[in-house]
């Protein structure tokens, strides 16, 4: 057994999803290189499988700790590190680190929870406080962070305040791969217009689950449209529009895959707002490393 | 070759529908008695299968003749009975039976064209027509037609005018089977508390893919809640909410499955409107018998 970690000598971070994984070394100066990255996400590890892949992360970088990150920390992960509740400070999330050997830390996520309003998010907390502590997203302002599970997040005198997830993503590739939808989804998505149409038309109505039947209907009755850009356009528009209602007025600072906060991007600027785009890889570099200080 | 069909013998009315079928033997006094139900739905029949399908139905009740109606006219069926535009009345129907054999008919679908508002329905509008043709819905008024794809239907006239279709049954479905929400749906739906708890949110609020997350939330975060009672009522709030924007004002005649229709009629209630209940099958059989008498 190691003694305690040094993490001023440099760590590994690990950004540990649901179905893939990444893994950096991030030098005392900050500088990262990239160690790894592969589809082993966390229902990819067999049961009992975690000592030996936590050993060939260790491998990568010999002697130096581990920060991990994401979906490792859910009850379908290697150790469940419960929900920090939402108001939260990076000072929190690190206060509640969970520690399953001498040399690893495990991010919590952080939960919302107000009479039937419940909310949880599980990775992007580090990239959304990550973010702020480098002077990238403002102490009182909005956050989307677009994914499977988009977030809106109000965050509230630096912390993580109240949030809401929309199943833009999940619902997307769900439409793409099964019932009446998935021939007219299977193409590339992009901002052009026919997703600046749905975009608008996601934004302005509130008719989500009639409007996916109208891209049926067009196909069969001959009128000529990129069906999958509509579509996201629809769900992200859709998405944008509750979204605004719950963070209210000002910019709204998007983290997450460039090329979906570029997707929505385009959407704030169809419904008059700003918008500011940040890798959410990036962000998460800037959390662990936020994180990390906190620990030497 | 047999000679024209003579309707006025009594006739073998088949509801072909996409993942089953049932077929009736409609006599002369226009009683009905059950023949068939199977799960032999168009796309169970294999390319060439209907020349023996067809003769198993003819043996059923030998010499008469066959009324099929629903998707056994789509592309995937038997043979293609195009779209009647909308506005649709029964005559213009019976104007568009396909006739593929000397004794049998298809009953065609209805399309709604104007602009980019496109849609479609197959199997819906033997039943609204026919419920109208004995007197069950008004010439002029609203008809709902829940199902995979729920249909709110602007009767006028005495015509299937415009109309909306709405994937709800077909997004609980998927979201039963895939994805995150798959073990909290697995249950029976019941039109309990919860239930309307998720239709009164439905109602009011144009936030369901926001919405649905927070069912996984609150089981994350030990709320307890009949989830797919829950979901059933937001996916059917929401549904109601739309159709209900579309139709106008005034009592709603529900057509359909009776499980689904008294889910419907309790989200209407919630949403101070009247309606009444007319059992789907019973609906075609008018349907079929108001088609017959004018092929007499």
């Amino acid at each position: 057994m190691a003694g305690m970690a040094d993490w001023r000598q440099g760590f590994i971070a690990v950004d540990w999803g649901t179905t893939n994984r990444r893994a950096w070394g991030v030098a005392p100066t900050g500088e990262a290189v990239d160690l790894l990255e592969d589809g082993l996400g966390v229902l990819k590890v067999a049961p009992g499988g975690y000592t030996g892949e936590l050993d060939r992360l260790r491998a990568l970088w010999p002697g130096r700790p581990l920060l991990l990150g994401g979906m490792i920390g859910s009850n379908r992960g290697w150790v469940e590190a419960p929900y920090v509740p939402a108001p939260a400070r990076l000072e929190a999330l690190v206060g509640a680190l969970k520690r399953p050997a001498s040399d690893a830390v495990i991010v919590p996520g952080v939960s919302w929870l107000e009479g039937r309003h419940a909310d949880v998010m599980r990775g992007e907390e580090a990239q959304i406080l990550g973010a702020h502590a480098a002077g990238l997203v403002t102490a009182d302002g909005s956050v989307c962070h677009p994914g499977t599970h988009c977030k809106w997040v109000r965050v509230q005198g630096g912390a993580i305040g109240p949030f809401r997830s929309v199943m833009t993503g999940e619902l997307f590739a769900m439409l793409g791969r099964h019932g009446i939808l998935q021939d007219r989804l299977s193409g590339a998505v992009a901002a052009n217009e026919d997703f600046r149409a749905g975009a608008e038309h996601g934004l302005r109505h509130a008719d989500l689950t009639a409007e996916l039947f109208s891209i049926r209907a067009r196909f069969l009755l001959g009128v000529e449209e990129d069906s999958a850009s509509f579509a996201s356009g629809l769900l992200i528009g859709t998405d944008v529009r509750i979204g605004l209602e719950f963070v209210g007025a000002g910019p709204v600072a998007l983290i997450g895959r460039p090329d979906l906060t570029a997707l929505y991007a385009e959407a704030l600027r169809l419904a008059g707002r700003e918008s500011t785009e940040l890798d959410g890889e990036r962000a998460f570099l800037l959390g662990a490393r936020a994180i990390a200080e906190r620990l030497s």
